[in-house]
């Protein structure tokens, strides 16, 4: 059985949860395979659309009860989460709007042309999709979040196994949108949900899945990834994992505006209690006092909150003690500890870039949760390489004075370097705060993804469950429509 | 020492080329990776397009005496060869003409609006690139074929692991594509040779290698794609490996067309003694004795020719004999052998959809030169579950009789089953020949790819090679051109 709990208390809340039994998940892939002709054939516009927005309807129709469940089963508050419900309900609505749209199948003409025959390409679904829900979002990366949306956008139905965190949250989730899609005429099996490790990894290894995406930690994401590629047919894992997301603080911002950095970054560090994979993990700042004394001030003035679980706060504590006894670290100031057994203190330490090069593998490893690195440079000609030795990451900030064009001319150094280790360069901002729109990457170079040409935030997230045919000298009732 | 071998004799041709050193490679990888910052950064128009076309003007100046030398190596035939040469330059043009448009680097902005930033994506080149050389297509696929071109037209860097079937050929090409180059002004190490089986394992293990692209046979194609996948930091792997091709005859034009059916069909499985990705493996008719007839007569009119390698040739003769002692298989006829030591012999086999499908892993496995296998079946209701249950291919093909609303409407079907099972479908024609244009998807579900959402052949051949960065919030000064 699965079984919540209150982050605040540590106790058990809601109903367990049973496991899903190998029956029950071998008849769930099954009717998701059954439901794909149907589902992946619907005419995208308006039908396929219409489902989605339906679902949304009914997400949004009961959204103050998700929230409240979902409170207690993550203590992430009920203004954060009454808005991630409407983040989920808005990103259903974005992929119903790409399907009004009609671009997304990528159609393309080829007429034709001496010896050349005509060849006409267009994607379709790439089959059933599996979908690892992720604990720190409840809604936009869980049972109904991005994943999800993108790959019934697509045409291909989805069976998401549940984060173990909430179970009652993910139940009814699942109840909703089962309910709205029926109630839509998609087809049964459309949508599946399982719980537990064991079914999970089956879902897996399901020779009827044909692509996973994933949401979590560098060490489940790897393994994942690893057994879709010893299955018998490999297929496509887009696992979202760690990162650690450096920001540049150049000379002239932390000149000008030390105060703003600092109360700027806390709050990003802070966030959600800093389970953000966008969390800022290292901060880059010249050797400058002024800067890090207002850092100092502003983590000692922060509070941390209750972790989402037992497991991810043992995590942060192990963390903290690890980075506590690194010769090379100090403590430059900690904030209130989180209320709950589970209650997180942010922390942050420093250390300078002579000492983070010489360990770098070790130093520049995530640690989940409100603890920051800050790490003091010399120069920015001394920066700029080990910045270009830094694993993938998923964001790169820089922050420049944008009056004095020797910290633009630094600036550009700096991105240079950036955008080959992240996905989305943030400047003059901080990396929390992922915008879902047509532009979004959130990807990145290995580890921050599995798979750097895919982003699983924004409308290019749904090519991630497309794949192309073409059609050489084809009859045109023959003939995909969107092809015609 | 790599020898060349000449396929009409057995004998060695051309002087030895030596395998590539450790150090030699390790000089290579870190010339790309100097070299990427320049070539990937070169105005994408005119200066990288401009490349690309002296590359190919350069191959055209010389293609006489490049076919020649790849005839004395490779058999093909002058004809074939001095075409080949062409159809690589036509590649190298497609893609400056890909360049020149200017829609290749995939330029989104989604403007501020609301809480939303400024968001704008733009792709960039993935880094150095491996490609791994085929022996059957000794321009096309090989040093200077479509990886090569597509890969420097994203601005990648690219070290090309010779085949050994071609390597005065190979080193013939390197060394006029290196001189276009350098003339030209590309930085140097923008293009690389190495020979040798170690080095092209070294290669494809190098950490300063991005992404790789491999055409070749399926055991070659797996190994290297879980060295990709098990390296510390992982990268794409871009395999396209082997193929049956599954062809569908129905009834109405089995009947209408049995001789022109036949002929194409023996046409595409002899050209260039079937050593072709895209050869006609399984041919599924009617029970219908005409067409089988036809066929018989077709293959027994047809001649073999030399194959590119002994290897080659003693895998063809494997296949062969495991078919030729299959319980369930009977030789419907053969054709002449080819001449010298590696001639092959045209083959066709006859089964039943019945004993087919009861062995129909070990029956659609590919066997590499000119051998058919019919498959004979008693409906097309019955066929359906079968070549659902097909592995991944690169083609399937429906013939059928359009006057046939009958055969139209069974067309409807088949097309639907092979679309999943197929990258691209032809109608009424034969899976051989690949057209170079934006709509050709020369790719397919495994084990057909290891990649089934991307092509090696058409202008997408570029995706391939090229990964998004989004910019949050930029000044437009710091943008990369493209998204100003």
């Amino acid at each position: 059985m699965i079984q919540g709990r209150d982050p605040r208390t540590g106790e058990p809340v809601g109903e367990p949860v049973p496991e899903t039994t190998g029956v029950g998940l071998d008849a769930l892939v099954a009717a998701a395979h059954a439901a794909l002709p149907v589902w992946g054939a619907w005419s995208a516009t308006p039908r396929r659309a219409d489902a989605l927005e339906a679902v949304a309807d009914a997400l949004d129709a009961r959204a103050g009860e998700l929230a409240v469940i979902a409170d207690t089963e993550t203590g992430l508050g009920g203004e954060r989460l009454t808005g991630e419900v409407a983040r989920a309900t808005g990103q259903l609505r974005l992929f119903a709007a790409v399907l009004r749209d009609d671009g997304y199948a990528d159609a393309v003409i080829s007429p034709a042309a001496g010896a050349a025959p005509d060849i006409r390409r267009i994607t379709r679904p790439v089959g059933p999709v599996a979908v690892f829900a992720a604990s720190n979002f409840p809604f936009a990366f869980s049972v109904a979040g991005g994943d999800t949306a993108s790959a019934l956008a697509a045409g291909c139905p989805v069976v998401v196994k549940a984060h173990e965190g909430h179970p009652v949250t993910s139940e009814l989730t699942a109840e909703i949108v089962t309910g709205a899609l029926t109630a839509a005429g998609a087809p049964a099996g459309t949508f599946g949900l399982v719980h537990g490790v064991q079914a999970g990894l089956q879902l897996l290894r399901h020779p009827l899945i044909a692509a996973a995406g994933f949401t979590g930690s560098t060490a489940g994401g790897l393994a994942l990834a690893r057994i879709c590629a010893e299955r018998p047919v490999p297929i496509p894992f887009y696992g979202e994992l760690g990162s650690v997301n450096p920001c540049v603080v150049l000379p002239g911002a932390a000149f000008s505006r030390p105060a703003a950095i600092a109360a700027g970054y806390v709050a990003s560090l802070t966030m959600g209690t800093g389970q953000f994979c966008t969390n800022p993990g290292l901060l880059f700042v010249p050797e400058d006092a002024g800067l890090l004394a207002a850092i100092s001030e502003a983590v000692g003035g922060s509070s941390g909150g209750p972790m989402l679980s037992g497991r991810i706060f043992a995590g942060y504590q192990d963390a903290l003690e690890e980075a506590a006894a690194h010769p090379g670290l100090t403590e430059l100031a900690s904030g209130a500890p989180g209320p709950g057994p589970w209650g997180a203190t942010p922390c942050v330490f420093q250390v300078t870039l002579k000492e983070f090069a010489a360990d770098l593998e070790l130093l520049s490893r995530e640690r989940f949760g409100p603890a920051g690195l800050v790490i003091t440079y010399p120069s920015v000609a001394d920066l700029l390489p080990v910045l270009a030795a830094l694993p993938g990451n998923l964001v790169g900030t820089v922050h420049a004075d944008g009056s004095l064009p020797e910290d633009m001319d630094l600036a550009r150094q700096a991105v240079a370097v950036l955008e080959r280790v992240a996905g989305r360069i943030v400047f003059n901002g901080w990396p929390t705060g992922v915008a879902v729109v047509a532009a979004q990457h959130h990807g990145g170079p290995w580890p921050a993804t599995t798979a750097p040409a895919y982003t699983s935030v924004g409308t290019a997230a749904i090519c991630r469950w497309l794949v192309p045919v073409a059609y050489q000298n084809f009859p045109d009732d023959l003939l995909p429509p969107g092809l015609r």
